[in-house]
C-alpha cells in the first residue's frame, strides 16, 4: 500500500501540575526539568526513525509551545513553520481547573471521577466566573470573545473543536508530503485520535496518552491510517506510562 | 498625526562569533550566554513600553530565532504567530564568512575592509563551492534550489530581497493594526531601514545597529515612519553599542 504521509502525536513533557497529580485544563504551567527531558528523548526517537517534523502544531499552552521549541531545537529544525492554535488546548475542565485528583476521587466516588475523567460526554461544573473572565481577558483567546470561549468541555465538545482544525490544516499538510508533528495534551491528543481511527465510545473510554511518548500514524492516499491505534516509537515505555496515566488519582 | 501601528526592530543577542570577532553571515552559530541575558533585557524595555508584539518575524538563523524564543518567552507571548524567513537572513558574507574581523582588515587594508563591510554595492569572493554545496543541500533553504541561493551579497542584494518580503508581510499586518516585531541581523536591519527611512548611500554607509537592542518606528497611515531613524528604546546604550559596532576589527 503507498503510504501518503506520516503524522506523529506527542503529549507534552511532565508538567509541574501533572507532577502533583492535579487536573490542568487551561492552566498555563511550565514543564518540569523531568519534562524538558522527556522533550529531548522524543526528539531522539524521530531522528532515529527518520520522522524530522516538516511542519509542527501546537496548543497555545506553554507546555505544549516549550515541548515543540526543545524537541526543535535538538533537531535543528528551530526554522520550521509551527502553527499555534487554540484547539489543540488540552480540555477545559471547568470546575476541577487545579484541583488535586486523588481528592477529588475520594470526594465524589471513583464511579463520578471516571464519568469525569473518562467518559465522551460527562462533563463537570463550569469554570467559576472569575476564572473564566481571566480567560476570556487573555489576548490569546481574542478570538473567542462574545460567548465563543467553553466555561467547561465534554470529550465530545473536544472533538468538536479539534476536527476541523485537523481537517484544514494539517491533514492538507500531510497530503502535500510532508511529515507532521502535533505537540498537544492528553485529551486534544484522544479527541484527535477518536477522530483518525473512527474510535467507538468505548474505546475513547479506554484511550490513554502518557507525556513525551511519540506516537506514529501512516496513511493511505484517502488519509486512513494505515494501522488503526498507529505506533509507539518506544512501544515498551508507552505501555507503561499509559496504564500509569490510566490510574491516576487512586494513589 | 494619528499613528497606524508600531514596528519594533532587533538584533539578535551577542553570538559565539560576534564574541570572537568573525564575519559571520549564514553560518548558523548560538547565541553566547550574554546575547540570552540581552534578548531577556530587550523584553523588558517592550513591557515597560507597551510593545508587547502581536506578531514577530525572525531569520531561519538559529541566533534570532532563540533570541525571539527567550524574548516571548519573558513576555507570556509564545503563542503569538512567528513568521521565518531566510529574506531575514543575515548577509551573505562569501568568502568572509567565519574569517576574524581584524585579521581581514589587516591584510586587505581599512579602505577595502570599510567598503566590504559598509558600503552599498561593494560585495567580496563568493563562498567556496563546498561550503555553497553544503548550503543548497539543507532543508531550510530547499526554495532556494535551482541557483536561488546566493554564494555572495552587496547591501543592495539585500535590500532587494529584504523589501518584498516587507511589503507582503509586516507591512500588511500593521495596515491591520499589528504590534509588530522583527528580531533579524545587523545587515538585514540595515537593509530594512535603507527602506523605510529611504536612506542615501551615505546614511547606509554610516548606519551601525547594535545586538539587543530595540528600535522602534511609529508609523502613519501611508506607512511611512513618524519619526525618520525612529527611536532606540534605550537611547544611551543604544548609542554607545552602535559607535562600538562601527569601529568593529580595528582593535
Amino acid at each position: 500500500m503507498s503510504v501518503l504521509g506520516t503524522l506523529v502525536l506527542l503529549r507534552h513533557g511532565q508538567s509541574i501540575t501533572n507532577a502533583e497529580g492535579r487536573f490542568t485544563g487551561w492552566a498555563d504551567v511550565a514543564l518540569t526539568a523531568h519534562g524538558e527531558k522527556q522533550a529531548v528523548a522524543a526528539a531522539e526517537l524521530l531522528a532515529r526513525d527518520g520522522l524530522v517534523p516538516d511542519a509542527v502544531h501546537t496548543s497555545v499552552l506553554r507546555r505544549s509551545i516549550r515541548t515543540a521549541d526543545i524537541l526543535l531545537q535538538e533537531l535543528d529544525r528551530s526554522w520550521i513553520p509551527v502553527h499555534r492554535t487554540w484547539r489543540l488546548n488540552e480540555r477545559q475542565y471547568g470546575a476541577l481547573t487545579g484541583r488535586v485528583k486523588c481528592e477529588v476521587r475520594r470526594e465524589a466516588g471513583p464511579e463520578q471521577y471516571r464519568a469525569w475523567r473518562r467518559s465522551l460526554t460527562v462533563a463537570p461544573g463550569p469554570l467559576p466566573a472569575d476564572a473564566l473572565a481571566r480567560l476570556r481577558a487573555d489576548p490569546r483567546y481574542a478570538a473567542l470573545r462574545g460567548g465563543g470561549l467553553p466555561a467547561v468541555e465534554s470529550l465530545a465538545d473536544m472533538i468538536a473543536r479539534v476536527a476541523p482544525y485537523w481537517a484544514d490544516v494539517p491533514a492538507g499538510q500531510l497530503r502535500s508530503g510532508r511529515r507532521v508533528l502535533v505537540v498537544a495534551h492528553g485529551n486534544a491528543l484522544r479527541a484527535l485520535i477518536a477522530v483518525l481511527d473512527r474510535l467507538t465510545e468505548q474505546e475513547v473510554e479506554d484511550l490513554n496518552i502518557p507525556t513525551g511518548a511519540p506516537l506514529r500514524y501512516d496513511f493511505d492516499r484517502a488519509l486512513r491510517p494505515v494501522v488503526r491505534g498507529g505506533g509507539y516509537l518506544d512501544p515498551d515505555s508507552a505501555r507503561t506510562a499509559a496504564a500509569t496515566v490510566a490510574t491516576e488519582g487512586q494513589a
